[in-house]
């Protein structure tokens, strides 16, 4: 962790075991750096699995056999590798993701497919076996580590270690949910990489789960952006080991799956807000709420260019109430928008409302919240009822300086 | 022009008058700052016009009521307004524009419809209708001016005056392309506005020029990115007043079509250049070339998702041949590609090819062309023959500070 810890970091929660979950970390080396870099997860037999991947066509080997194998729905083991990404090594990196998987279903005793791999750091340089097969035996041999001690080991350039917690009743019994999240520092030549993993002693079944998972990420971690680019490694899972003793989860019917589902859209809303406020360089964080959409989607679509635009995003470092930049990011966004129609506001203030600055327009409560750490911008569109909020942070000179200010 | 001279800046070229055009500036006073801000260009009758404007859906009266009138093809004047968009003004600000369109009409004894505006600097504040009409009587008032006047009035945040020039053989006529161009600087809250016109005195119908200019633009300034905004003003305006004596060009098959074509299309990719070239706080001019696309389309948006990168372009400025990060923006991009196909180079020398770094990679002659100030960045997607080059400039502390680092 080469930079100084991020303005908006939040102190790491206090979370208990998950019962079917032990955690282990150790040193494989990818980096000549002294300090655990890989991580492995040991889940009880029967444990569910969901999970959702990045789009990015040059994904890495992780991605491309945790999207075949999550299928499958059972996981007993996770290795995180934190150093080396293995994107774009071809064949070589295929074989290194699948040798860990051999060695951990070996020891295990259980099909291969349920050995979950991730990888983020440094791309191009196929994953060393040899030291991923080490770190893997070193790691069995430790005692088990704390959640804390997993989320600093996932992580690469991130500033600081980030974990969730949310709990639910379903039929009954007290459900956990323990998350942990990594990202979204990023060093030369090191690919920008979310890494996310949920684990609960819920019993649920892996459609369902992968069904929760997936709308929950469309509303957290498909909400948030630091720099619009988007990671060849980009992974989040989900593991329900069933130990809470409830009757399985397998539908939205089912008594506390209600519970459940807004247990994990917390903890996943959480985790995204985390990596947002771990965002290089960022010194404050933007919600960015949109309605009057023609959809919920269009609306997404309207926030994620006002979210994304480096005019907006230099405007709010600077405290600049530049409502006119929200415009130009609204009009450019290819979703229905009427300039007429259109309002702009900053921590609730209006600026313009309806196509018109307004007359009465008083800056000097908008140019107050701006000057503070978490900032919200509003804006309306004035045709439909969609609405969304999406995350992200400022763009500062502190982005510059962690991406250019050096050679790898 | 607040700013030091961009570092990438060309000296404006010798240009001379084209018969029919007569270029007039004046001190409207749309700012607080003493230089000329309104410019005026008298065209004679008969004068083709032909048009390009920006898809921002919150576009301004200015770029409605041109794209409107642009369709009947005949031009007497335009009027260039700088220091006020005159965007995000509702029904005032159209009313300003046509006051400006009635006096000069009036003026001219033409149709208002032949009247073309632009404005571009500050937005939500309508333009003032008595500082423009000032401005405009005592425009008409003046000795005609240069075209580096001309260009260096239309100019806002600009650090250079931009211009160029072309000519061809047409029908036994030597046709002379005249054209300025103003962006993309900008300070908040000012809005980036990329304003270009072209003047020839070759004999064209309307709608061939129009042709002509829409494909030209798609090669130039629809390839063109500075930070991914979309400006609410952007307008490219081509004037053909016809005094070359050349017969009319009215399709491809026109004898000297493909000699006028291939100047126009010159005249609009050096503008595009230049508008790059005073890219906020950009330090290098970098040109990235996509093959082997499945479309020459899917290929420039390859192209712009490369050059939107904000890691590609912060690499870029710290002078790092980080491929990596060009591997992700072509995986981000949403087209046709394959990760074990691709190919990534920088000054002609490939870092990687088919999907992985090449063994026997030099980077000494990549470093040392990343050291320059024109950078090529080449990509091979070894799936078809599509084929586009789009061009930007770095991401460097300048942009920050131009942007964030005051308050409006």
């Amino acid at each position: 962790m080469s930079h100084a810890t991020s303005p908006l970091a939040r102190p790491f929660p206090a979370i208990p075991p998950i019962d079917g979950v032990t955690l282990h970390v150790a040193r494989a080396g990818y980096k000549d750096w002294g300090r655990c870099d890989l991580t492995y997860v040991e889940l009880a037999e029967g444990t569910a699995v969901a999970g959702v991947f990045t789009r990015n066509v040059c994904c890495s080997s992780e991605v491309e056999l945790g999207r075949d194998n999550v299928r499958q729905g059972q996981a007993r083991a996770l290795v995180v590798n934190a150093g080396n990404s293995n994107a774009f090594t071809g064949y070589r990196g295929r074989e290194a993701v699948e040798a860990i998987m051999d060695q951990v279903a070996a020891h295990l005793g259980c099909p291969r497919e349920q050995v979950f791999v991730s990888s983020t750091g440094v791309i191009g340089v196929p994953l060393p076996k040899d030291k991923a097969r080490a770190g893997i035996e070193a790691a069995l041999k430790t005692v088990p580590c704390t959640w804390e001690d997993a989320a600093e080991t996932i992580g690469t350039t991130d500033t600081f270690a980030k974990g969730a917690l949310a709990t639910a009743m379903v039929d009954g019994k007290t459900v956990t949910l323990a998350a942990i999240i990594k990202g979204s520092g990023m060093i030369a030549p090191d690919m920008a990489t979310m890494l996310g993993y949920v684990f609960t002693d819920c019993a649920i079944a892996p459609a369902f789960l992968q069904q929760l998972l997936s709308a929950a990420s469309d509303r957290s971690f498909n909400c948030i952006t630091v720099d619009s680019d988007t990671s060849t490694s980009d992974t989040v899972l989900a593991f329900a080991t069933g130990k809470a003793g409830n009757t399985e989860l397998s539908r939205f019917d089912s008594p506390g799956a209600d519970a459940f589902a807004a247990a994990l859209n917390d903890v996943c809303h959480q985790l995204a807000h985390l990596v947002v406020r771990d965002g290089e360089g960022a010194s404050k964080f933007i919600a960015v709420t949109v309605t009057g959409a023609a959809s919920d989607d269009s609306a997404r679509k309207v926030g994620l260019a006002i979210a994304n635009s480096p005019l907006v995003k230099t405007a709010t470092a600077g405290e600049d109430a530049n409502w006119g930049r929200v415009v130009m990011a609204v009009g450019k966004a290819g979703e229905p928008a009427d300039r007429d129609r259109l309002s702009i506001g900053f921590g609730g203030t209006w600026c313009a409302r309806e196509g018109l600055p307004l007359a009465d327009y008083d800056e000097a409560p908008v140019a107050a919240h701006l000057k503070g750490q978490d900032i919200t911008i509003e804006v309306d569109l004035g045709l439909g009822e969609g609405r969304a909020t999406v995350w992200t942070c400022d763009l500062t000179h502190g982005y510059i300086s962690i991406n250019a200010d050096y050679r790898s």
